[in-house]
């Protein structure tokens, strides 16, 4: 029997140079979270990301999107672990609300 | 004359392997979707999808996220066509809240 | 000391054929936007989409996705610049709400 369960998560888009997705990834898989999807070769443009006044990224840039969807009580641990981060390095991280469907077999 | 009109819809990310966008597009075409935007060429980990401790994806696989903006009453139907698919291959549903711009043209 | 803020703002996912990316990127610019972000490559099929029974994509379009994250009162100039726009070209705008993240410095 199949039964069709919808889960409220936050999905968090990180986006920061392609060269630090490996960092991301790492604190995600230490963090706990189940996966992630992501988007390669993005390009982008930006100032005032996480400091002010500083350009966050130069057209040029190839950055990642990481994606993943995480029980709410996740959302401040991965922000604290990518607080040292963007100290020094450009990005961003979007947060909405979603559903993700888990199909979950039962026997009988 | 021009009207702005905003539409809430339900926003379905689908992330399959890239050799089942097939299946999922003609599942969206069927369902009688209006279009759908596909990333292709993702790369993704998981484990625990929609199966528990079973891994969802390889890092090496090459996914794609197949989007889509539905009215409410088509979400259901849509993942009671995924079930059966869910049961045998990986993927994850993501189903999110927007409103979609639709500009509609009045003469007068 | 760090400190976390989280800005709830508009996420606008503006999808449009390839060639068109200049003159969508220009318009945020000139709207002031932050940065935007960009997905190249994208596929999509779609119909109906700002004229009704008018083909909006085919399938073999290359289309872009651009992503920003604006406050709520640039929604509607955005979308008022992109009227005239949309009355000539296919596309599609996606609005959702989000949080991000904007992690701010402070020196004591």
């Amino acid at each position: 029997m199949n039964n069709l369960n919808f889960s409220p998560l936050k999905k968090l888009e990180i986006i920061v140079d392609g060269e630090h997705k490996g960092f991301v990834t790492d604190l995600l898989d230490r963090a706990g979270v189940k996966g992630y999807t992501i988007v390669n070769n993005l390009s982008g443009k930006g100032s005032q990301g996480f400091h002010e006044g500083h350009l966050m990224f130069n057209e040029e840039d190839v950055l990642v999107m990481i994606i993943t969807a995480v029980p709410d009580e996740l959302v401040n641990p991965i922000h604290e672990g990518l607080a040292p981060f963007f100290g020094k390095h450009s990005g961003v991280v979007f947060i909405s609300d979603i559903q993700v469907t888990r199909l979950v077999k039962f026997s009988d």
